[in-house]
């Protein structure tokens, strides 16, 4: 599962790929930032759709490149709806972006979660540390013998993302990428993308994408666009999506700082920043390590 | 239910509660604003919340601090959701803040707004003077007698809350306060919170906050974060959450002037505004009068 | 159906109207761009509304001037709530704006489309070529002789907006105006907007337009308010909006251009350019043409 031939140093090749192929990104996805979700596909470079009848999923995902399942508001309707897109995708061979938003709030997701991850084959899993424990107890995996409970949806500060424990949170990410066979991505302080063998640790970003509501589902639609556009390299297309969404973060941060404006300010920068992404400045601005 | 001790100098006192507690928001509210209420209730210190899959919101409450239920948008499955999370929050003693969106403009949302007011415990309601008004309609309270048929969902000029009427005003505000046991937010012109026995005059504010969709909502889950920092003081919150508000949208409003900018900006800044909102600023900048 | 009496180069007329009516629209519509149309709505002088229960719709629509129908994110729901809400609005004579949002997406829309058209008199059918020659599928018109299928939602580059067969693309949306009895208004490189006997052809707007998510949607919306403002002239109406989106458009180009930012910013200054709009500059600023 390792992906060869791959140099990390040239991640801004996802920029350059997406741009070119403007992939088709269908979007289940909750309606808190539906819209935020479908103007960060079209800045990365794709072309978002967002449909969620059962009458027209699987269609509308045949005609896509790509599709992301995001658990948050989730309902009967969507529920099926994401069953019947997820597998259209699984058959035509569309990369799967799966975000568990919440799923340790309530009994309702993680069950949605189960079943999603017991019949479609997720080529990225994506969520902060609540979230991806979450998804590990799923799979029977605990953090250290014990696993906390997880309640809410907003990242928090410490934990697996902690300095001290980076080298038990690679071990776990590969150990769960391995057992759900995705690309497991554990968004918080610092960033973890896993394929099972290898981790890029990613220290982009600033707090303050926390402080918005949607830094998250805007990165599964990222990571879409640049996985669409890359066909097998998923965790180099996610660790590059990861990085430039950070990038874009730490750059609308400074103008934020600059201009003495706050987080709807952010919010407007971050699309701005992603938009005008190019090739060399992810590749020079991507602070990544391979673990 | 006067409320004792509370100084209303010392509004900005809410603005420090809600950054310390960061109190999670429950909401179910409509499509329309959700992600701008979502990111009101970040700019404001709590955590959101959306969840109205009745088979989760009262597990999802349970994790939660307070509630906000919106009108807007609603639907018979919404119905059910904020009847299953109003009860459950009143169980677990958590403010619930409701705002009739548009009640008087279908036979629908006055059903579901009497069985709201029937059922669940509000510690806030909130609206616009019409708004208000088909809440009198449904506890039984005229206006000097004849009760204008209310329409719509934007704020109308004058009525209740122009200046020479402001003795009745206040008279009706307490009067139905009082019948429905819940501060009584009327937003317009000027904003009146009224707790029964004493009500808040606040002459912040700016017209142009009624040319952009949201800002109603986005005071609910505002006046939602600084109750649930603050419980047993519903009113108190209430003023400094109208306070807090109305004094951001002066601040974007001469900043749109400054820079000949319009209604988006208007926006972008008005959370910006909050964001960065110090307690200091709120006490100093409310312009309060207690009647 | 020709419209008389009213001079193209008076288009400003159309801001000023919208700014004295204020007329309600009420507006189904997709979740994705909901927040943008209101917000766009309020900005051209109308008010929005948004109500898509079963229960609600005739009599919401009821209080309004005009309706906007989208296509996009379909349901069997909301499908209900459209032909509801479209024959309450027939049949007080309101102003309807269709939107086919991907029509050639999914055989669903196709399907609500087909019913729409049957059973709703439409003012004004609003789409990107993709949907205009869906639409024009469903009335059995081709482009010369072989109707390509359409897929997806954004607009293509050339066809029928190419300049070389700007003829043929006349001719062809005055064919089908009158075949559908609507004003006809196809969105691209460049805009055209035909009654059946005439074609505005609006060489406003920016290709960066097609970059952010919800252009088109919210033309619908300002086309609603232009249109309910001055009844009985909708050809009128939807040209003078298509020309303000697009001068306002080429304004937000030219900003974020002088301070290098980006789909975010461009967005927030689209609706800046709307709100302030004055009847002057749209007079001066429309490059329209009558064919």
């Amino acid at each position: 599962m390792k992906e060869q031939g791959n140099s990390l140093l040239e991640l801004g090749e996802s920029v350059r790929k997406a741009r070119l192929c403007r992939p088709r990104i269908h979007c289940i996805t909750n309606y808190v930032t539906i819209n935020d979700v479908a103007n960060m596909v079209l800045a990365s470079g794709g072309s978002p759709i967002m449909a969620e009848a059962a009458e027209e999923v699987a269609e509308v995902t045949a005609i896509c490149d790509g599709l992301v399942l995001n658990l948050g508001m989730p309902g009967a309707a969507k529920r099926e709806a994401m069953m019947l897109a997820g597998r259209k995708a699984a058959e035509l061979g569309h990369p799967i972006i799966f975000d568990p938003v919440g799923v340790g709030s309530s009994g309702f997701r993680r069950e949605i979660a189960e079943e999603i991850l017991r019949e479609i084959p997720c080529g990225v899993i994506r969520g902060n540390e609540n979230e991806i424990r979450g998804i590990a107890g799923i799979y029977g995996i605990g953090e250290k013998g014990k696993l906390l409970r997880p309640s809410g949806v907003d990242a928090g500060p410490g934990g697996l993302a902690g300095e001290e424990e980076l080298g038990f949170a690679c071990e776990f990410m590969n150990h769960l990428a391995r057992k759900s066979q995705a690309v497991i991505v554990m968004t918080g302080e610092k960033d973890l993308v896993a394929d099972g063998n290898q981790v890029a640790v990613i220290r982009n970003g600033h707090p303050v994408m926390s402080r918005i509501t949607g830094t998250g589902c805007m990165l599964d639609g990222m990571i879409a666009v640049y996985g669409a556009s890359d066909r097998g390299h998923m965790w180099k297309a996610a660790a590059a999506a990861v990085a430039a969404e950070g990038l874009c973060g730490e750059l609308a941060y400074e103008k934020i700082c600059r201009r003495d404006e706050g987080t709807g300010s952010f919010r407007t920068y971050l699309i701005d920043f992603v938009s005008g992404l190019k090739e060399e400045q992810l590749t020079g601005g991507a602070k990544i390590e391979i673990r």
